[in-house]
C-alpha cells in the first residue's frame, strides 16, 4: 500500500470523554487504521467531555473513510464532522488579483484611471513597444489549457482543469514573481485554440501551454511561435525536457559517464518524450531508442504525424526492433514518460553497469523504484516520496522570469540548455550523490539561478 | 482654459542656489505659469545649492512643458529631469496576481498542487457546479475589450486599451473585492469575439464588456447572453444606464417631478444612449426623444440595425422632427451621451421650468455646465471638477459583487433597477440637493448597498 500523503489529509472533529486517556485512544485508533497523525487539537474543553480536531494523512479517499470509522468506533467517541484539508484549501480558488497602485482618493483615480490614463493609452498607441513598460505585459504569463490531458487524469475538460492551472499560476508567483493567469479554453479545436491565444496575446509577456494532448500540442506550439512575438512554452515538453536534462547531467557526473557516449532508451513518445529526445539529440546524444506501446520506434515504422516521423528519422541508429524490455538490455539510461509498471527489476538488471533510471510516470512509475535501485546506480521518479524528484517547478518559474527580463521570445535550444545547466549546477559538488541529483523544489536559489542563465543566453543569442 | 488636474501632474527636479528665497522663487514660477503646486521637496542640500523636486498639476502636456520652461528660466536654476506622475504610476502595470494559499513547504504543495489537486479536479469533472465552489470562478470577472472605442480616444486597439482595462480591474477589487482580469482582444470581428469569450468563460463568474464600438457591442452582448450561464454586462451600456437612472431619480426628487410625467431628450444613440433609453422606457418614461447627428430619431426614419430600429419604434410618441436644439424646447430632462459643445445656455433656457441637464460627454460636455446651470435646476456631468459626477464606478463593482454572490446570470431590468435604486438611496434625504444628487465615488457604503440590492433582486427573480 502507498504511504499516507498530505494530499489526502483530513481533519475529523470528534467529541470524546474528558478522561486522561481520551486523546491517546484517538491517536491509537488513527495509527491502527494506518493513518499518519499530524495534529490533535482540543478545540473545546468541558467538565465531562472534550471536542478534538484529529488531523491525519490518509492514502486515498477510501482510507480516509476507514480512519473516520475507526475513530467513531472508539468507546464513547462520536464524530461531529470530517473536513478534507485539500478541499478546504481550494475553497474560493487559489488566486487573487490585486491593484499595485493606490486608489484611495480622487488624485489616485485621476492618475490610475480617467482622465490621466488616456495619455498612457495614447503613448502606447503611438509606440506599441511601450506596452511592455506601461502595462502588466512586462510580467504576465498565460497558463493555457484545453483540459485534454490534465495530470494523469486525461480529457477532463477546461473547468475541471482550472485547479491545476491556478496552482501553476500560484507557483509562478511564489517562485519567480511572475503574474500568471489561468486560461482554460472551452474548445479542443487546434485552429480555434491558435486563433484565441493569438487574440489574447496583447495582455501577456509569455504563453505557457499546459496539459494539452499530443500531437495537437505540437502543432499549436509551432503555429503560435510563428504568430507571436512572445515566448510560447509547452511545459509538458520543454519544462520536462529541461529538468530531465539537468538531472541526467548530474546523474552522469555521479557515475562518471558523458552524454556523447551513452545509450539511451526513452519510453513514451508523447509531448514529454518528444521534447526530451529533441533536447538530448541537440546535446549530442547519438544513440537514442524511443519506444511506444508497440516497442522500439525505427526508421521503417509508420509515422503518424510529422513529429513522430522526426523521431523515427533521428533516433535508433542501430535499427533495433522489439519490446521495451528487449531493447533495454545494455542501455546506460532509461527515461520513462509513459505509463505504470512496464518494467521489472529484472529488466533493469539487463542494463549496462552503473545504469541510470528515470521512471517518471505519475503516480505509478514505469518500474518500482525500490526494485530498480537494486540494479541501477541512480534512480529518479516524479514522486515526492522517493529521492530525486524530477519536478517541472524547478524549471518553469525561473525560465519565464529570465525570458521576461530579457524581453526575449525565441525558446531556442541555447536557452533550454542554459536553464538545465543552472538547475544541475544548483547541486554543489559536495552535495552531489546518487540520492541527490536535483535540488529541492523549495531551494530558493534555483529559480534566480535559472532566470539569470536563461536571460543571459537569450540576450546572447538575440 | 480648463483647470490643472492630478491626471497631468509632473515632478520637476531642479538644482537651485541655496539662498533663502530659492524655493519661493520656484513656487512663484509655477504659479505664474498657471500650474497648481502640490509639493516642494528638498532632496539634497549642499552649502551652495539645493536639489528640489517641484510637483504640480498641469492642464495638459503642453502646459506641463511650459511650466518646466518657466522653472528653467528662473535665475541660477537648472532642470535636471521631469517625471510625469501619471506615467510613473503605470510603470510595470497596475495589477498583480497573488496566491491565496501558502506554498512554503512540501505539504502545502501536496495539497494546492499535485498530487492533492487531482481530487479537486475529479470532483469538478463529476459535478461541474463545484467549479464555483472550488476555483476562482466564484469571484472573477473578465474585463473584455477589442480596443475599438476606448474612452473618447476611439479605435486605438487592444494593447493601447490595456491601461484602461487594468484600471477597471483595479477598481473592481478596490471597491467590491472582485478579482477582475483584463482581456484585450487582437480582433474586431464580432463572430470571433463571441467565440473567444465563450471559450474563456470556464475561468470567469462574469463578463464585463468594455469600450467596444456600437453597434457591434449590442450583438456581442446579445449573443453571449444566449451562450453563457454567467452575467454578461456591457459597462458602457448597463453601467451608464444604472448610474443615469440613479442620478435622474434623485434629480427628480430635488425638483419634485416624477418619471411618468416627464419629457426626456437623449442626445446620442450609441451604446450608452441605447441602454439609457431602454431602461427609462422599462421604468415607464413614455415621452423620450432620441437625437443623433441629424436630429430627432422618429418612426419613419431609416433604421440602420435592429437596435436603432427599436429606438425608432419605441420613442418619440409625438413624432417630432428637427435638430437637437429645436426638440429640446419644453423638455424636462436632457441626457447627453454624445459629443462636445452641441448646445448653448440659450438652448437650455428653452427647456421646461426646473429643467434637469446631464451633459455626460467627456472630457468636454454637450453644454458648458456653468452656462447650463444658469437656466437648469440640476446639472450633472461626467467630470470630476464639477458637482454631480455621473461615474460608472458607482455601479459596476457592487453590481457584479451582487450577481456573483447570488450566483445569478440574467441581467434583467429588475436587477438594474435595484442597483440604480441603491445608488440613489445612498444619498440621504438630508444630503440631497441640486449639487449632490449622486454619492461620492469614494463613499464606501455605495458598493455594498448596490451589491445587497442586486443580490436580493437577482434571487427574487431567479
Amino acid at each position: 500500500m502507498a504511504a499516507p500523503s498530505p494530499g489526502y489529509a483530513i481533519t475529523v472533529r470528534v467529541e470524546a470523554p474528558s478522561s486522561s486517556t481520551a486523546t491517546s485512544g484517538l491517536a491509537a485508533a488513527v495509527s491502527a487504521a494506518g493513518g499518519a497523525l499530524t495534529a490533535l487539537d482540543v478545540v473545546e474543553s468541558h467538565a465531562d467531555r472534550l471536542v478534538v480536531d484529529v488531523t491525519c494523512d490518509a492514502v486515498d479517499a477510501d482510507h480516509a473513510e476507514s480512519i473516520t470509522k475507526a475513530l467513531a468506533d472508539v468507546s464513547e467517541v462520536s464524530v461531529r464532522k470530517v473536513s478534507d484539508r485539500t478541499f478546504l484549501i481550494h475553497l474560493g480558488g487559489k488566486l487573487e488579483v490585486n491593484p499595485k497602485v493606490p486608489l484611495k482618493h480622487r488624485d489616485d483615480l485621476s492618475r490610475a484611471y480617467t482622465p490621466g490614463v488616456a495619455r498612457v493609452c495614447l503613448a502606447i498607441a503611438e509606440n506599441p513597444e511601450d506596452a511592455r513598460r506601461l502595462t502588466v505585459k512586462r510580467n504576465t504569463v498565460a497558463v493555457v489549457t484545453d483540459g485534454s490531458a490534465v495530470l494523469g487524469l486525461g480529457n477532463i475538460g477546461p473547468a475541471a482543469a482550472l485547479p491545476v492551472m491556478e496552482g501553476k499560476a500560484a507557483l509562478f508567483k511564489q517562485f519567480a514573481g511572475v503574474d500568471a493567469w489561468p486560461v482554460c479554453l472551452d474548445t479542443q479545436d487546434t485552429d480555434e485554440i491558435v486563433s484565441i491565444v493569438k487574440a489574447l496575446a496583447p495582455v501577456y509577456g509569455g504563453i505557457n501551454l499546459e496539459d494539452i494532448a499530443a500531437p495537437r500540442c505540437f502543432e499549436i506550439e509551432a503555429r503560435l511561435r510563428e504568430l507571436l512575438d512572445i515566448p510560447v512554452f509547452h511545459d509538458d515538453q520543454h519544462g520536462t525536457a529541461i529538468v530531465v536534462l539537468a538531472a541526467l547531467t548530474n546523474a552522469l557526473r555521479v557515475v562518471g559517464k558523458t552524454l556523447d557516449g551513452i545509450k539511451v532508451v526513452v519510453s513514451g513518445v508523447g509531448a514529454a518524450g518528444h521534447a526530451i529526445i529533441r533536447l538530448l539529440h541537440a546535446q549530442g546524444v547519438t544513440d537514442i531508442v524511443a519506444c511506444d506501446r508497440r516497442g522500439a520506434v525505427h526508421p521503417n515504422g509508420e509515422g503518424r504525424d510529422e513529429f513522430r516521423r522526426w523521431i523515427a528519422e533521428n533516433t535508433n541508429p542501430r535499427g533495433v526492433t522489439g519490446s521495451l524490455t528487449s531493447v533495454l538490455a545494455g542501455a546506460d539510461v532509461f527515461i520513462g514518460v509513459s505509463g505504470p509498471n512496464l518494467l521489472t527489476g529484472d529488466a533493469i538488471a539487463t542494463m549496462a553497469p552503473d545504469a541510470i533510471v528515470f521512471a517518471l510516470a505519475n503516480p505509478d512509475p514505469e518500474v518500482d523504484p525500490i526494485a530498480a535501485r537494486e540494479h541501477a546506480a541512480v534512480v529518479a521518479t516524479g514522486r515526492s516520496d522517493f529521492p530525486n524528484q524530477i519536478n517541472n517547478v524547478l524549471a518553469f518559474p525561473g525560465f519565464f522570469r529570465g525570458m521576461l527580463d530579457a524581453g526575449a521570445h525565441e525558446i531556442s535550444d541555447a536557452v533550454m540548455l542554459a536553464g538545465a545547466g543552472a538547475i544541475a549546477d544548483s547541486v554543489r559538488p559536495e552535495q552531489l550523490n546518487a540520492s541527490y541529483i536535483v535540488p529541492s523544489v523549495f531551494d530558493p536559489e534555483v529559480a534566480p539561478a535559472v532566470a539569470a542563465a536563461v536571460k543571459h543566453a537569450a540576450q546572447a543569442t538575440a
